[in-house]
């Protein structure tokens, strides 16, 4: 039987288990990636391991989250992680030097290679055939220091495209279409590989955007075949000797196939605030917009400009509407600025600002109060742009700058005719690129080119908690009852007067889950112990572990929840809070302040392989919840987490290195 | 007798008084600026003066200091500048535009107007003959209502250069030296008249590098005579058709001659933490240098620019040194990217960022912790970059090029030596601006253009707080003593996270003096009445208002310094708070939480022109303070302030016009 491209990868980095839909495996990580709001973390979890050098073929630190400083401890940060790169041996990219997806696709990813990454949209390079998969920071400063990866195997779903895009229709719009139909949550527990000969019409940076905001379908990864347009690509960067050729075998077995022609396609649009809230863009025209942002790790990239600045160049943009454009990477600041396209878009009336993040976490560009913003982003959260209540919008940058030019959201086929004079501008590559990384070049430091040899820390940057094993009785008062598909951006927000303290958890967990409750860390800290429970899909979104670290330190034991998202239930693993999966009933009947105690012996249960617990609320009555786990999650959680279990194991054995967890 | 060419301007404005130093004029403004942190104030003023529409030539609005909009309040204020600007017909300049100085000099400075705005750095455009003063937000608003701006008669300084400078030294040096000379208290009460053949060899911006920094002198305003350099520039923005040739007679008397022979001058650079703290460069060179800024309205025009460019082109900056670019205006940020001068820099490892006054004030980019910053500012206040105990140099373009260069600060002279290959860059100037402010460019709306005819207030916009007359009996418990110097940043400080509350003044005034005590709010709240206690020069700085609005706000009566920084007395008036002047062996012995009373009718003494008025303090003692204030100051004290005057005066008469203030 021939083998999908994904099983192909896993089979090569296989080092535990069988390539079984949901069976568990481990698999050995070529490369880590972090950023600079889980990076500290990242780096702080590997010093207290102890070693002496990251052990993966590279590592790279990015800034790319908090490039304004606009606290110094932001800067703090920024020079902690120039430190620990330089102290351990990783790549070091400086802040203003773009995202991390942008730079790391640019400079490092390599077809065939494994990729484990602190960030949720870390899939991005599967554009060109990496494996890439996002964890939780623990994971990542374990698989630098060499030791595997275990996720539950995926199932392997063939997307396949069909036609060609007819004009004004993007790569963005191909992702939102699978959004519109698979949900938010279409993709969890998949590997999405996209293939036929769609697939085989779209460029590099096309496929990024599509592998990039599959993780708004849930998808542990999403990966393309490479071909000659990879090579071409990878060549254009001057890195042709690190292309592969990689394809699935033409008799690979998927779980499912999904079908889409590009030709039936129309410029799309995600409406506030879910990724899959997504209809045509002629469904909602007419809405007025203040601002547009072009931008981010799933349309930064030079090319996905390119046409958002050729369809501004000798226009001006609307006197109403404000229009930034942040690119993903400063290589791609750099060819526009080059190219005279920078001078173009500010004559447009553009805010052309530094390669960052930024107003995709809410970290500066805040929409205005009561306004509708549109930006090409991947997420529009409510409240992640940084005020409650915002109306954001998902388009791609041609949808975008037709609202730019016309203040109003507008299909750019009308705008066209509106105008006359306004052309699709097509999807133009750059046969090379002018800047980059080479030997010298100060914006990302190589370790042997490190400045460091020990970590700076500022005031701000505490050492890692470290939880005690779990105990026989665990449960306490349910502090909060929440709802469906609550987000990590719930549970610890991610603007920028909150997360600048994420390497300082005993002050960042006053900010837990105050999106839904701003008493709920002061009830905590009041409480021993405690529960939470909430409905489906708990935990989607952001990878960031500081969601399952910070209720950890506030003294939650268990989240009681109908289903959980991947990424968020590995983070409570790893910090050894108890994942149970209740059923709708159980659900409706706890209230907030119930009491919810585990029958059971916890402790022997979670180690035994004991899937079913009976609880107990108020005393009054029982019901049954789930634990799925597999044996080294059970391990991990019986331990306290991830980090106490490498500890306690280094303590035991003397042994540095965590290869064996 | 022949005139100075300020005494010229002035007599052309004069609508009241006569021009003897120390008097009281009254003059018509032609034009004025503000910018979005005093603006929000300003036209709150202007709606409360009920007037149909703007009565000077022209009124410019502008969003320089928070256009990283890292708060919704921030986003909104700027909508509501925009829809003020449209609603009473001022010019708007949007975020993103540029830093008020460089885009009004650019764009609307004329020689022989004179020009009033709501920012400390106002005098700018006297670099091209321009008579600019700043003010309190409150005298702009009464300024746009058509009333005449009163100032006490300043004494005319000439300052003649001689010679020309030599390799490396540029105009921030001129400035720097005279800081060195004079102190941050050299220039008060003073204009500074530059003349002489040095004069003539400095271009429109480097004059304006020097105008700019009067401010940090003290000084009313700093002008220079208009020539053939100056037609020159004004054509390159195709507004050859403003110039007037202007110069002082030949026989003009001035106050006081300070001769600089530019010849004599080096590097220079100020030492942390006040401008005037200036030495030669070679003095502290070595030290590790990890941020370097290079912009503001100091040193943010092209030209400015360009060296840092040249200097950085084909090299690389220190790994252990970030660089940020932040041009003055996007016409500088547009030309440099134009002719490819971004892309140089971005190659070079500068992180380019908005136009923006930024860093300046603490809003993005804060250094690091123990960490030294080097900014080709104006300002090197401790705690203004937004970190507490930061070490910030202020130098020119050149000198910071140097420092990003080799990581440590350095004499660019002895690192041309170091390299070989580095040339002093020069000073070039633009034949021609590519870009600017024309019919239908969106960056400036018109009056004409606006979109706008009713004010947009978010939900952090509140109407302005209008204080009671005062009472005769004045005094209360002396909250706090300070120190000499302190800063409006110290009573107001100007980070991102209290000033988005700067249109809202009962949340900002929780922000009071926080700086040097955080209690100060709390202790004002539960006091009746209370008084502060200064040295010399009490309220230099930043013109902002609300230095004087919040504690006005929080129930402060009075303030006894040993002097007053001429902008900050102006608004304590402004806003009903009696400045009283104090020997040092009262400052002396008045301790912190003594009850300080006024013995005489505090009402009626302010009113009938009383000079000395005793205090008692505790009780216990008795000694004199003085009140210096002319007649109309002293109608506006004890009316409660210059907006309880102007209603009061509307209530009485029903009059709109506030001409007759």
């Amino acid at each position: 039987m021939g083998q999908t491209l994904t099983e192909k990868i896993l089979d090569d980095h296989l080092v535990e288990g069988d390539l079984e839909p949901g069976e568990e495996i481990g698999i050995e990580i070529d490369q880590t990636l972090s950023q600079d709001t889980t990076g500290t973390m990242v780096w702080l979890q590997f010093e207290a391991l102890e070693m002496d050098e990251v052990q993966t073929e590279l590592a790279a630190q990015y800034c790319d989250h908090q490039t304004y400083q606009f606290d110094f401890k932001n800067t703090d940060d920024h020079r902690f992680l120039r430190s620990a790169a330089g102290t351990y041996g990783a790549y070091f990219s400086r802040p203003g030097n773009g995202i991390c997806h942008n730079v790391h696709k640019e400079n490092f990813a390599a077809p065939g290679k494994t990729l484990l990454g602190s960030d949720s949209h870390t899939p991005t390079p599967g554009g060109l055939g990496q494996l890439a998969i996002g964890a939780g920071g623990i994971d990542i400063a374990v698989a630098m220091g060499g030791g595997p990866y275990y996720v539950e195997m995926p199932e392997v779903v063939n997307v396949r495209l069909e036609g060609e895009l007819p004009e004004w229709a993007t790569a963005k719009d191909i992702i939102l279409e699978l959004l519109r139909r698979l949900s938010v949550k279409g993709g969890v527990g998949k590997v999405l590989e996209y293939t036929g000969p769609g697939a085989e019409t779209l460029s590099v940076p096309e496929r990024t955007t599509i592998t990039n905001m599959g993780t708004e379908l849930g998808a542990t990864s999403s990966i393309f075949p490479t071909d000659e347009k990879t090579r071409e690509w990878m060549a254009s960067f001057d890195r042709e000797d690190e292309f592969v050729d990689l394809s699935p075998d033409e008799d690979a077995e998927y779980a499912d196939e999904i079908v889409v022609d590009l030709s039936d396609l129309e410029p799309l649009i995600s409406k506030p605030s879910m990724p899959d809230n997504v209809v045509p863009v002629r469904e909602v025209a007419g809405e007025k917009v203040e601002q547009v942002v072009v931008g981010s790790c799933t349309n930064g990239a030079y090319e996905d400009i390119l046409p958002a600045a050729k369809m501004l160049e000798g226009r001006q943009i609307n006197p109403g509407t404000e229009m930034i454009v942040a690119p993903g990477s400063k290589q791609a600041s750099e060819m526009l600025a080059r190219e005279g396209w920078t001078a173009e878009m500010m004559a447009a009336g553009v805010n052309f600002s530094e390669a960052t993040c930024g107003a995709c976490i809410g970290i500066g560009h805040v929409p205005a109060s009561d306004s509708v913003s549109l930006r090409t982003f991947n997420r529009n959260f409510e409240g992640r742009s940084g005020i409650e209540d915002d109306s954001v919008y998902l388009c791609s940058p041609e949808v975008a700058a037709a609202a730019a030019l016309k203040g109003e959201i507008v299909d750019p086929r009308d705008l066209a005719d509106e105008l006359g004079d306004l052309e699709d501008p097509g999807f133009e590559m750059a046969t090379k690129y002018t800047a980059g990384y080479g030997e010298g070049d100060v914006d990302i430091i190589t370790p042997e080119e490190a400045i460091d040899d020990e970590l700076i820390k500022g005031p701000n940057i505490s050492s890692v908690p470290v939880k005690d094993p779990i105990d026989a009785d665990v449960g306490g008062e349910t502090l909060l009852k929440m709802g469906d598909n609550i987000t990590t951006d719930h549970i610890i927000p991610a603007t920028s007067d909150i997360l600048k303290f994420r390497s300082n958890i005993e002050r960042l967990s006053e900010f837990t889950l105050s999106r839904i409750d701003d008493t709920f860390s002061e009830r905590a800290k009041a409480t021993d112990s405690s529960v939470l429970v909430a409905g489906e899909n708990y935990g989607q979104g952001s990878s960031r572990e500081h969601a399952a670290m910070c209720p950890m330190f506030l003294g939650v034991e268990a989240v009681l929840a109908q289903s959980f998202a991947r990424i968020h239930k590995a983070n409570l693993f790893n910090f050894g809070l108890i994942p149970l999966t209740i059923d709708e009933e159980t659900y409706d009947r706890i209230e907030e302040g119930d009491d919810v105690e585990i029958v059971d012996d916890a402790r022997a249960g979670v180690e035994s392989g004991q899937e079913e617990f009976t609880i107990r609320v108020n005393d009054d009555w029982e019901a049954t919840a789930h634990l799925d786990a597999s044996e080294r999650e059970r391990r991990t959680l019986a331990a306290g987490g991830k980090l106490s279990l490498t500890k306690q194991r280094h303590g035991d054995s003397g042994a540095a290195s965590p290869a064996d967890d």
